[in-house]
C-alpha cells in the first residue's frame, strides 16, 4: 500500500490505517464510488472496526480532511529552517507543485491527494457540515502562510505588504491552480509557476534601494 | 421561475427551457440529487421530451457547460465597448464578481452558477469526457482574456506582457476564489479583489513614465 500513498512509514494505529485506506479508495473510485466497505477492504478492517472510531462516511471524511492538513503540516515542519524566503518557497511548493518536492520515487499520488481534495472540497458546495470545515482549513492555512510573510518583513526579505491579505491571495492562486490542474487534460504548472514567480518577486520581495 | 435564474428573458425553446431547468435542480438539489426527473419536472416537461434531447445524464451536463459558457459570452458581448480597459474590467467582473454588475434585483442566483459550475468541475477528476470539455471551457475563456489584454496592449493602456501567460494566471486566480468562495462560510471577495487591483495596477496597468 506505501508506494501508492504519499504517506511516509506505517500507519501507527487503526485510525491512520483507516486514513490512508479512505484516500486510496477516494483516488480510485472517486468520492461518488466511496463506500464504508470498500474503505474497510483498503485497510483490512472489518466493517465494525471503522464503526467503533467513525460513526459514518460523513465523519469519516471531515476527519480525513484533517489528517490531510496534519500531514501537510507535518511535511512543511520537516523542511522548515530558519529562512523565512526559503519556508515561503517550501510551503508554497508543497501546495502548488507537490510533486516538485516529493521524495517519492513516482510521484503520482501526491497529485492524487489534490483531486481527493477537489473532489471533497466541491460536496461543500450543498453541505453545511463541509463547508465549516473547509473555512476552518482555509483559516490554518491562512494563518500558516500569513506568519511566514510576517517572519519574512521582520527579516527584511519582504516589503512591507499585508501579512494576511497577502497569504489570502497567494492561497486563492494556488486554489485555482489545484482546482484547474486536476480538473483538466492537460497541465498549466508551468505557465502558472512562471507568472507565480513573477508576482512575488514584483509584489513581496524587497529590493533593496 | 425567471426570477430564480440568472438567464434573462424567456427561454426560445424545449432545449433552452431544459437548460434552465437543469441549473434549478442543480442549485436545489446539487450534482449528488440530480435526477431526469427532477430536471423534467422543473421544466414542465416529460421526460420523453428530455430524452428527444439528450441522450443521457452527463449528455444533458456537458450540453449545459456549454450552455454556461455561450450565456457568459452572450452577457460579455452585451457590455463590450471599444475601451480595452473597460473590457477587461467586465470580463474579470462577470467571473470574479457576477454579483456587482448583476442587473437582478437579487443577485444570488448569479452566485449559484458559480456553485454548481464548481460541482459540476469537480466531476472532472474522476470523469474523462468533463475533464476533455472543462479543458475546452478553459481555453475558450483564456483566449477570449488574451484577446482582451492584447487589444489593451496595442491601445497602451496595458504593459507588453505575455497576454496568454497573463490571461491564465488571472483566470486561475479567479477559478481560485470561485472554488473557495463557493465552498466556504464566509466571503473572502473584499480581499481577494483589493489584491487583485493591486496585481493588475503593478504588473499590467501601463503607467507612462
Amino acid at each position: 500500500m506505501d508506494a501508492d500513498t504519499p504517506f511516509p512509514g506505517e500507519p501507527a494505529d487503526s485510525r491512520e490505517a483507516i486514513m490512508r485506506a479512505t484516500f486510496l479508495a477516494l483516488k480510485q473510485y472517486g468520492y461518488a464510488g466511496l463506500s464504508i466497505q470498500r474503505i474497510a477492504d483498503k485497510a483490512d478492517l472489518s466493517k465494525s472496526t471503522f464503526y467503533h472510531h467513525y460513526d459514518d462516511k460523513q465523519d469519516l471524511l471531515t476527519a480525513f480532511v484533517d489528517y490531510i492538513l496534519a500531514e501537510f503540516t507535518r511535511a512543511f515542519s520537516m523542511e522548515a529552517s530558519d529562512d523565512p524566503l526559503e519556508n515561503f518557497r517550501t510551503y508554497v511548493d508543497l501546495i502548488l507543485d507537490p510533486e516538485s518536492i516529493s521524495e517519492l520515487e513516482d510521484p503520482s499520488p501526491a497529485t492524487a491527494v489534490l483531486g481527493t481534495y477537489v473532489e471533497l472540497r466541491a460536496q461543500a458546495v450543498q453541505d453545511e457540515t463541509f463547508r465549516a470545515k473547509f473555512t476552518e482549513i482555509d483559516r490554518a492555512f491562512e494563518d500558516q502562510l500569513a506568519e511566514i510573510i510576517a517572519d519574512g518583513i521582520a527579516a527584511g526579505v519582504f516589503r512591507d505588504v499585508d501579512p494576511d491579505r497577502t497569504a489570502t491571495f497567494l492561497l486563492t492562486m494556488i486554489a485555482g491552480h489545484t482546482f484547474r490542474r486536476t480538473t483538466r487534460d492537460d497541465d498549466p504548472t508551468d505557465a502558472v509557476r512562471a507568472e507565480f514567480d513573477n508576482y512575488v518577486e514584483r509584489t513581496l520581495r524587497h529590493t533593496p534601494e
